[in-house]
Order: C-alpha cells, then structure tokens, then sequence
C-alpha cells in the first residue's frame, strides 16, 4: 500500500517543490494539502504550473485528517512548527523543513531565533537530517530535522575533512552565493525582479541563522567547538547554491589528500560527487537534482585549499534532501523520485 | 528487450536535452552519441552536468555500429541531415529533428533553405510528427520529422479551428516569443549574455524559415493555400515559447466555439491542455515539460480573438516530441519519460 | 535662478529615475522630495544609489512648501491625484505622471478607473504631454498629464500614419512587450524575481488601462473613433517596452510610404528615430534614454506592414518624457539632460 | 580647442563604453575609431544603439592620421597593444586599457602572459592608472596603463589599509563575483546567455592575471611581497564587480579602525565613498557609474573583518576610470562626464 502524504504549507516554493517530486514517485500518493492563508483554493489558482496533476484542493491546517495520513512534510514558517509538530498524532513520520529542529542545543535556538523553544522534549528526539552524515539514525527517526540550504552546501564537503583532521578548525571562510528561491514565495520589495536583477549583494553579514547550524555540524565533526565565517550573497538567479570555502590545511596535509578524504567519505554515495579533474562546479550543473557536486583546488596562499560545493537549494537543499529522507524512514530505495539529471540549459 | 538508442549530433541542445529525458526512459539504453567535432571526448568534457550518468564516450558519425542500434534521433544541423539519413540502415527507426524532412514539398524546401532537397524519395516517406495531429501515420513510421517550435506552438490550437472553420484563414497573425536555446549552442556574438539579456527583441521578420513549415500545416487543416503573418522575438531567458495569435473569427462564431473546438480536439490528450477560466497561459507553467497550454480570450476588436500557446521550446518543441513520437514507433505508453511536471520558480 | 523642483511620491521607480536625470540637469535645483511611507528617512534609507548626490530628506506630502517651489512633478498612485494636484498653488506648473489627467474625457476615465473624476475642470485644462505631437500646447500648459509607457510607444508610430491615412483604422494590433519596472515597486507576489525571471506571459488581455489611452491619441489622428487590440506581455528585464504593430495598409499604399510619412513626422525630432536599413530596433538600443527607435517592415500577409517601436519605459515612457516637457513649458533647450546614449551591454 | 581622442580597438565593450561617457564631455571630440576587423563599418553596424550620435567610421588601425589627434585610448587585446603604442609618436598622450603595461615587472608580465615583454623601455615610463592612489603621476604622464578591474576593486579598500598596517599581509583573500561584461564581445560558447543564465561558478582558481596586479599595489602599499588569494566568480548579469575580501585584523586593531583609515583615505574623493552605517554595498548602486562603494564589517571570527567593495568593471574598472586619467592628465575637472548617479533598477 502507498504511503499516504500530508504536505503542511503546500503553498510555498518548498512545498511546490516537494510535489513536483513526489508526483514521480511510485509509492506514495498525495492526501492532503495545507495552506491556511489559501485554504479552499485549487492548487491550480496557487500554482497554475501544477494544475492537471490531479491534487487536491488546499485546506486549513486543522482541517488535515491525520487517521488517513503515513507522512508528514513539514514547511510551515520557522517559529510556528514546533508547536504544529508536537500536536501531531505519534503514528505519523515527520520531515520539518523549517530550522525548528534543526538545532540540538535549545538555548542557542533561543539565541538566535528569539524566543524559547516550545517543544524541548521533542528537540531531544529530532534527527538531523543530512542524509549522507546520520543516515543510520535516519532510518530509525519518527521527526527528522531537513538541513537548511547553506548548511547542506556546507557541512557535506567539510565535515568529513574535520573528522579526518585534514584542515585547521578556527579559519574556515564560507562565502555563499545563492539563488532567489530561498528567500521564499512571501511579496517582499527586496525580492523584486527589478531590485534583485542585474546585480549582486551581500546580506546577513556576521548574523545569518545558518551560521549556528553549519557550527553545530562542523563541531561534531571535529569533537570540539568550531566558529566559522559564513557571508551569503544573494545572485540573480532562481536556484542554485555555490559555496566557495577557504580552508587553512592541517600542517603536513595537501590537496589531495583533502580530494582523498571526500572520494572515500562519498564514495558510495549516489548523491554526493566529487567532480572530474578539469571541472569547476557550477550551480548549472545540478539544477532541478538531489546532487552536491564538490571540487578541491588549491590556493595560491601556501598551505591553504579552496573547496567549490554547489546544490540546488530546493532540492538537495531542501525538498529532494527531504525526500530522500523519507525514503530512508520508508525503506524505498535511497533515490527514488531523485534521479533526474540538471535540467541545462 | 531494451530498445537501443543512437543520437547523432549529441552535443547540442536538442541532443542534451533527449539525454536528459531519455535517461527517465525505462525501456531503452542509450548505446551511442555522436559528435564530430568533439568525437573522442567523454560527455563530461562536452556536458558536465551530464558526468555519473553512465553515458557513452562521443564517437565520430561514421563510427557508429548499426547493426547494433534500433532508433536513431538525428540532431544535426539542417541541410547534412538528409544524405545522413538517406544513408542509414532499414531496420532503424529515425526521429530527425532538424528540418530537413518537415517540408512535404521539396520545392518549398529548396526555396527557404537555399539548396534542392537530397533525398526526395525518403521525404515521401517522411511522416510530420506533430503528434496530436498526426498520431496514427507516426504509428507505422520508419522516418519521423519531428516539427520545429515555432510551429508545434501555432498549429496545436490553430489547425482544430480551421478545421471546424472556426476562424477566417487570411487575417492570422503569430506573434511569437522565444528563450535562447533556439539559438543553438554554436558561438554567436548576437546570443552573448551580454547582448541578449535586458532587453527584447524582433528577428526574421517575414523572412522566418518555420513560417512556410507552419503554413504547411494551417493549409493541410484548412484544405485550402494559406499565409500567415509570423514574427518571432528572442527573449531574456532560456527556455520557452509563446505564440500570442491574433484571429478573426468566422462570421457568427465566437469565442466559446473556439474553446469548444479546442476543449473537443484535446480532450483525451495528456500533453495539450486547456487554461482554466481565469488562468492566462506563460512559459513557466511548461518549463521543462513536454505539455503545450493553451488560453482563448476575447479581444475588444469585435469579431476576434486572441489564443495564446505556450511550450517549452526545448521539449514539446523538440527533444520531448521527438520521444513522444519514439514511444508511439514503438509502442510504449505515450507519456514514458514524459510526465514531470513544470520546474518552477 | 534655477527652477526649484518637488517630486511628490519620490520613492518609486519614476522618482527615482526622475531625480538620476535632473542631477545632471543645468538649469534646476531639487527642493522637496515627499513620500508620506517614508518620511523623515534619508534619501539613501530609500535608494542608497542615491547617497552622495546631495538629496533632501524625504517629507510627507503635507509639509511642502510651494512658496519655494517652480514645479512639481507628481508621481502619486492613479485615484489620489487629482485631488492633490488641484490643491496646488496656481504659480507652479505641474508635470503628472499618473493616469489622472490623461483621458480627456472624464466619463471614459470613470469607466476605466472604477470612480469619478475628482477635478473635472482641472481636466479641461490639462494638456496630454506625448511631447512630439503637442508641442505648442505644452509650451503654455501649467499642467502636463505624462503620458504613459505603452501608449507613448504606440501612438509615436501609428498617429502620423493615420493622420496620413495610410493604414486602416479598424485593423490595427499592438503586441507589447514591457520590462518589469512598469509594474512599480510595491511588493507583489507575481512581481517577484523568483516569478517573473525565466519566463513570459501575456496579462490584462484586452483589459488593460492604456488602451483607452492610445485610443484617444489614434482617435484624434484620424478624426474619427478607433479601437484598437491591445495585448501586453512581461518580459523577464528591468527596462525597455517594445510594440510590435501589425497594421494593414489603406488601398494602394506601400511600406515606403509609411517609412516615407515617419520620417517626414520626425525629421527634425532629436528623440524619435527611424531606423536604418537593416536594423531592427531592440530594447537595448534605447536602454537608460529619451529615445524612440522605430522600424517599418513588410508582411507577408500582402497589404499588411508590421511596425517596431521601443521605448525605455521608465525614461521616454515617463520621467525623461516629463523633463523633455519641463523643459518645453521652462523654455530651456528640450534635450537638456536627456542626451545620454544608450547603456549597453 | 577641443582635445582630439583616438579610439583603438573601439568595437568591443570597453570601447562602446569609452564612447557612451565621452560623448557627454565638453571638452573633446571622437576624431578616429578603429576596428581592423570591421574596417570600413558604420558604428551603427557594429552598435546600433550609437546610431545617431555622428560618429566617423571605423577605419583600420594603420589608418589614423596621429597629426591629428591628442590623445588615444587603447582597447586592444593583451599582447598586440605593446607594439601598437611603442610605435605611436610622442605628441598624443595614452591611456591603454590592456594588460600591457601593468605590471612594472617584466619577468611578471612574461611569467603570467607567456611571452616577452615587447616594449620594455615603455614599460619603464608607464604609469599605474588607480587615479586615487597615483595622481601624481597619472598628471605628469605620457602613457597610462589602465588599472583591470578586479584589481581596481580590490586595491581601492586594501591599500590604505597596508599602508596604515592594520591588517595582516598574509592572509588576504579575496572572493571576487563579475558580471559577463568582464569577458568581452568575442564569441564564446561558455559566455552564451544559454551557458551564463541561472547559474553561478568560479573560474581561473588560483591562475587569474589579475592576481600578479593585486599583489603588485598591495606589495607597494605594505612595502613588502605580498600574495594573495583571489578566486574570481563568473555571475549572470552584465555588469559589475563585488569583492567580499577576509583580512585578519593586525593584533590590536578594531574594525573602526579600518573605517577610519578608509574614510580617512577618502575624505576628498569624489568617485570613492564608504558606504553609510546599515548599508551593505551591493553592485546595483553603482552601476553604470565611476564609483566604487566601500562597507566594512566585524567578522564573527574574532581578530578578522570583511570588506565589501562594489564597482560597475566596465566603468570605474575599465572606460570610467581611463576617462577620470584623461580628466587628470589634460587638467579638466577629474570628474568632467563621469557625474551620473547609477541606473536603478
């Protein structure tokens, strides 16, 4: 029998993305669909791209009949997930892409989100859901917490450098540079055509939310207490995340041996690919996939290394990534509905 | 048995873009890719976005095994195409998308693209793909031209409603907007970034080669010779096609008889779709699909209308009709491959 | 003594490029820029491209003192104007950007604009400022109602065409192309980059606003009633508006004849162009200018033409065409500070 | 009497912009533009959009009458421009837009460019064109090598502070993003609006030509040997440079420190500015324009900071500042036709 999916905060680019996906998938089926804001519309006067898919109509959160529902995807703004999420029958997996799980110390949560987390007891139990990192734990989750965007980009090709104790803990430089679509599908003048255009700007400086999340990966990684400098820029374009990392090598270690250490952390992996000699990646390369395609180059600056991740931030940065997860929690196969190559040009 | 696959000319757009359809393709294999001018390279070198997906090396075109090859898409440029086919095996079935067959009349062939036909016997057997209209002839095809974008975009809505005499036939004028991968991937100043992005344009006015391709069909539809006005305009973006037409209507037919018309021809068809009351058709709602949505709307000139047709340029107006009519030549469901919905935003 | 300037409303887009071109304008100085959303912040708080020019600080509406000020150019929202501009002081002439005053006939403005016309006698007063073809009305003229962006590219083309009755009256098809800046900078949802970028659409199918506007001036050309097809579209740019005009030509008459009565209209125009043989006019062209470039080609529907015309819609289609008539009614040199070429690429 | 100007190699992009600035400057008149290529051309044919704006011919390169001409701009390609000026007689002054004669090494310049330098005594007497920090000798000059972009951007904000020693030399790294414009008119397909659109990627990691001319200011600001890290990113829009620079503050030094010494640097700069407190300088305020915007920013990682600095490359990186040189060296005001606020949006 197909799993049968609940997609809270289905009118968002996340969760646009997700159905665009799911509708390819072969063992689930799409119950229901929420948007409070857009409850009783057809998903077609919300996405028109999206009519003829056979969906059903939006509805208020609380009309949602949980008796009837195996899965739930979780896209509702940060700060109001908690709540929703613990009110949710225990029978349910859940996959919340907000970042309301995404922290496992409450009180840095709390610091940077502004307001106490309502849901403690079941923070402890979240899962954090970069796949390629916790898949085990994965497996066995009821609430997985999905990795934001840059995160991802982040700690898939960073982390296992730190474990192997390849590069210096305290002067890693991530700059970010991400398409439009993560600012979301709210009217805000800054996202206008005719202000993001033709242009490009950094944002957040030194206060991004991300930041604490890349941390809290990077420091498991390392066993100990890691400070990064993380600056998003924000590009005129759709989708896409580029994070060029500058990292000091460990005394005694070279390039390779970084370009090593991730062939073998993700040799296995479908998902994550260390790119071909000769290839810089590029956004273009995964956009619309599940992939991370990471490059390893070296600097000019004597012993230091730069490393190239690029993601599509609504997919492996977000709704591919969740899926995947839940193909996980499902036992599907890993790469269901996510093998499609990048939609170029 | 997997059906095998050749594309020759695999380094373009068109042949990208097969590749990235027919890789979602579960009964067949893609056994080679030519490339003359890039003959010896691996896709990755020519495609990066197309590395770890198990793909052949591109070969020369005469290097290419038929004997172990069952259907051969032809993306070559217009004009080589037709000794190369002429020249293939009988046993393979052949989807050219290039233009070099669309013409039925070899005189109109030689007018508009400068040279006599080279193979007017096979042009006889040709069949035009455009594959609402001409389903059951592509059936028992051997050789399928595969129609240009241009006019998959103006004969989808216009041919039912000169059909049903629904529209005067000397007063239709095409205005039609494209994306740049029309362009081709051949280097050209005029398609630069630079010079393309930011600002819109007109080319080819009255002088367009899909025109007389695009009145074969309106004139087939209206038993009758017929000329239409066709200006196509390059626009900032990728991908996509818009046909804003402009028609008269037959006296005292209106506009609902022409969205009857067209709700009746396309009714039981899954890739050409009626807008919805309220829904005005753009080229992001087909971005990446093989879906063609159309809208009828009343124009305050009485005793017109205006349809508009939206594609994407790539697929239903090339590589995805190729593989429609492929999967009709051999049988398979009509949609394999070919049921994503849009990539959007 | 230079002309002290107000813009009331300088926080949009018209504004703002209002205030980039008089900055390098001779002859006046800006006293008072008002935005009552935003008053008391710092011009840069706003626009920080327009730090360092020496700006006042923005001020409510309210708290503009005329005794100081020559003229005003009013960019206030459609509907709120017309009662601010009547309460004006009678020594200061006044360039309307708004809709308000466009239509001479006040029961066609409360048709298409859903209310009253607040100050009909203030009506019969205004002059329509399509500089070109008024002239020697907006030399006296205390009030100038701007005229808008896809009306000033249309009727610069097809009013000397029909006062020349060259072209039909009952035939006449504007396809329009415009950028996104036309839509303003209040936040909306379909205006986001995320929306717009990477596709295009029709909107307002013959139901647009500024149909009943480019009537008018055809209306007046050919001295009797017309209606016309209107069709606009957005492209997925900042700047640019480009009309492409499908006219059908009065018996006996040629395309030589119609590029024959254009360059007679505008021979002695420093901003409305013919251009050469063998140029098709773009958006890019006139991309930042006062300038109007328009093209003459044959059909080959016989007896039709098809006519080209772009515009940058936020300079000849409103602020630089409000200057060009500031410095008319001021009796300055009409191109002061409108003689910047085209920015490209 | 007006100055005399020469444009060689005046059909790419710096040359167009060269003429879009120029034709606003009281003080000179375009007497020659070359183009061997388009010899004999209409600058309409080459750029339509200088139409109108009576500009001579393109003639060859060996065409130029020099008794007739004051001054040449020299936008030539890297390695044919040293002949060409070695060869021009004494009397015209030079501003050379290439590479040729930036680099006072000429070991550096052959180790980087792969050839000998061609015009070593020249070499000797050319002086580096970044007019903020060699305006001295920029007015007594004969020959000026005009800085690259990205080393404009980058040696703007870091000079001062070497030379003030509050920043560290050894672990400069500069994450430089460029619009398209960077790479010129000739057509590439990596540069295709089909390649470009959508999507970001680095390129040259480690092995730009514009490090060695970084590296060559920074070295004389800090009176040392100084290597950088520069990573040039390639970003879908046309124009504009941002440089997000990590330095390590010098043990005991602030972040207002660096504020100081920039503002300090720049007080009486008209092109140079610090960005005011609560703005993140982004490429869109200054495009269009000479202006180079500066933000500086407190780091999370303790002991570090982060520069900002946004520049239109085709302005104050390229044609902008070969004007302001002009401006210095013929003793006009230094920002005669370079006063115009950027084009936004």
């Amino acid at each position: 029998m197909k799993k049968r999916i609940a997609i809270l905060g289905a009118s968002g680019y996340t969760g646009a993305e997700l159905i665009r996906l799911l509708l390819l998938h072969p063992e689930i089926e799409i119950k229901a669909l929420t948007a409070d804001s857009q409850a009783g519309k057809k998903m077609r006067e919300v996405y028109p791209h999206l009519d003829f898919a056979g969906l059903p109509d939006l509805i208020p959160l609380s009309a949602v009949d949980y008796s009837l529902i195996d899965i739930v995807f979780c896209c509702l703004p940060h700060g109001t997930t908690q709540e929703v999420i613990a009110a949710l029958p225990k029978h349910v997996k859940i996959i919340d892409l907000s970042a309301d799980f995404r922290l496992a110390n409450v009180d840095t949560y709390a610091k940077w989100y502004g307001h106490e987390h309502l849901a403690k007891d079941l923070q402890k139990e979240a899962v954090y859901g970069l796949t390629e990192l916790h898949r085990e734990a994965i497996k066995k989750a009821r609430l997985v917490a999905n990795p934001g965007c840059y995160p991802t980009s982040a700690q898939l090709p960073l982390m296992p450098l730190l474990k192997d104790k390849l590069i210096e803990s305290d002067n890693i430089i991530i700059d970010a540079k991400s398409g439009v679509t993560g600012a979301g599908r709210a009217a805000k003048q800054a996202m206008l055509h005719t202000e993001v255009n033709e242009g490009v700007g950094a944002y957040g400086i030194g206060a991004h939310r991300h930041a604490p999340e890349i941390e809290q990966g990077l420091s498991e990684a390392a066993g100990k207490n890691i400070t990064v400098n993380f600056t998003p820029h924000l590009m005129p374009m759709n989708r896409g995340i580029l994070s060029t990392i500058y990292v000091k090598l460990t005394k005694g270690k070279t390039v390779d041996d970084l370009k090593n250490s991730l062939n073998k952390a993700y040799a296995k992996e479908y998902f994550v690919k260390i790119a071909a000699q000769g290839i810089t990646p590029t956004t273009h390369m995964v956009r619309g996939t599940n992939f991370c395609l990471l490059g390893v180059f070296a600097d000019r600056l004597e012993g230091r290394a730069i490393i190239v991740s690029v993601i599509d931030n609504l997919v492996k940065g977000a709704s591919g990534q969740a899926i995947q997860n839940m193909n996980i929690m499902c036992g599907f196969a890993e790469n269901t509905a996510l093998t499609q190559t990048a939609i170029f040009p």
